[in-house]
């Protein structure tokens, strides 16, 4: 049985700081990576949250991720950048990549940094949130291994690539957060394990029919992209842009590379719009445009329409008042990282 | 019946130029937008190039499309710019726009151009091809009124938003140009009308369950997002993006101006890595990408794996060969137009 217990919040900072210290970070970048760990956590990603943390510092001390290598710029033009991650820690990368970008997009307009050889950088939404803190638009998105056959065909040749987009808005950002498969794994394993059909088709079964069973597409591997050939053609493009502009590895280079997922490519985009356009009215539209889609009619049975990352902050706001959950094992191991 | 017509390709140009300036436009307005129109057509985007050409002349003279309005350029940072397109003629603002992005990322590294008060663009792709011919990615959006309810809801109060991504490569250009719902409407007439049920699930019958019957949705109206919830948020945010970073209207506020949809907002943003990284390193990546994405296991029955954009140059080639397929209702419609 896997109990949940809830650490405050202060608490979690301190024990994945010490834990990141043991593994060989200095102070700063601990109390750095920390953050980004029980942030996840503490506004509802608990999949790559502190529940994550553990395999990370298996990484670190797997040598897929080299906690003394810096991101280094190769390339500039303007609002550009081409970074090199050299392998380092994929979450400290993402954030200094989005900083560049933000600080780049107070001069340009708008700035991108292309990043090479980075490493998973846990939850993709926080470079997006990031972006919208600092009052601008924030795009970013990441490769990955190939885990979702192209539309047509039976084995794994795309990534499910996760893309950001946040826009900064006074009365809550909106924060849009989605891998480009249907279904992550995590989420048909959680399905199978409580004997639950999925809402919708997911993936293939055996025999090549859409199916809900979860337990099917874990055994055939074919899950969906979203909208079907749609989505097949977006991750390919964002595969591309990613690796093309970094001269990194594409989902193909890092399958054929092997072993554990690692040397991603990744871009991060910031737009400066409060500086060219009147933010106030900018504001208003997005609250109009908002008010619109909540006001949207629920289908039978359904709550209301919200927007993405509306619950964020009430999320939030209950983590930091209970304690965050983390599961016990979990919490366990991390207690043994930290006390080593 | 509506018999098919090839009409060749310098003919077709003629005519739409022809008639384009019996409609007010000079000449070399004129020729650019008939290039547009018959140029969708030749690349095999029948649906929004010559066959909605009537349609287009129709918007002029009834003042929804103001050819005599230009692009003001409205605010600017860097890279950046706000366009007001003063609802002038959507694909030449279009273009212009991507002319204006290309060039600006030529020093700016990464560029956008963002623009409110335009109209319809047609195909979005081909903002997407121009910048791939000129060596860059090219990346664009548009809003559009509402057309799809939101994930859970059953009232229209989405746009299905089509977004372009384009990546120039020395064996053919890369480009994704899709919308955000699964079937666009006319997709689910012609199906109906041919009397067949759609591949997959295309929206919800009257009753409120997904079906893949097109007369249910065309009756319910409630079409699907791509990937469902995960395109009902990239869809408001794709929309959230282009009308507030250009002060234009939303989703909600084109649908509330009422009548047919005009004053859209749009994004157009350049990116030039081949000035970063180098160029032929980049191609390689690309080729090396495409190929193993083109050697996936086709699913039983299914042809080989293309990439997005794949067939263009054979569909190009054979219809300036060929002739390009244009409805004779259509075509005689465009003669009529001409003829004044």
């Amino acid at each position: 049985m896997n109990l949940m217990l809830y650490i405050a919040y202060d608490q979690l900072l301190e024990t994945l700081a010490r834990a990141l210290e043991k593994a060989g970070f200095d102070s700063e970048r601990a109390a750095s990576l920390a953050e980004i760990f029980a942030g996840n956590s503490l506004e509802g990603v608990y999949s790559h949250g502190v529940n994550r943390f553990p395999r990370f510092i298996n990484d670190v001390e797997n040598h897929i991720v080299d906690i003394n290598a810096r991101p280094e710029c190769v390339g500039s033009l303007g609002g550009m950048r081409v970074w090199d991650g050299h392998f380092g820690v994929g979450p400290l990368i993402a954030q200094a990549a989005m900083d560049e970008a933000i600080a780049l997009c107070r001069v340009n307009g708008i700035a991108c940094v292309c990043v090479r050889n980075s490493n998973h950088w846990m939850r993709p939404g926080r470079y997006g949130r990031q972006a919208a803190r600092a009052g601008v638009i924030g795009m970013c998105w990441s490769n990955t291994c190939a885990n979702m056959p192209a539309w047509g065909a039976t084995d794994p040749r795309l990534g499910n690539n996760p893309i950001v987009l946040a826009i900064p808005r006074e009365k809550g950002d909106v924060v849009i957060d989605t891998a480009l498969s249907q279904f992550a794994y995590g989420k048909l394993e959680v399905a199978k394990l409580s004997g639950k059909m999925l809402p919708i088709e997911g993936g293939y079964d055996t025999h090549g029919r859409l199916t809900r069973d979860p337990g099917e597409i874990l055994a055939s591997r074919r899950t969906l992209p979203i909208g079907y050939w749609k989505g097949s053609a977006l991750s390919i493009a964002l595969d591309l842009i990613a690796a093309g502009a970094s001269l990194g590895r594409s989902v193909s280079a890092i399958s054929r590379a092997g072993g554990t997922e690692c040397g991603l490519s990744q871009v991060f985009i910031a737009i400066n719009f409060r500086a060219v356009v009147n933010a106030q009215a900018a504001d208003h539209i997005f609250d109009d445009a908002i008010g619109f889609l909540l006001s949207s009619t629920p289908a039978p049975g359904q709550p209301p329409v919200r927007y993405p990352g509306q619950n964020m902050a009430a999320i939030r706001a209950e983590n930091l008042q209970k304690g965050v959950p983390v599961n016990e094992a979990t919490w366990q191991k991390v207690l043994d990282l930290a006390a080593r």
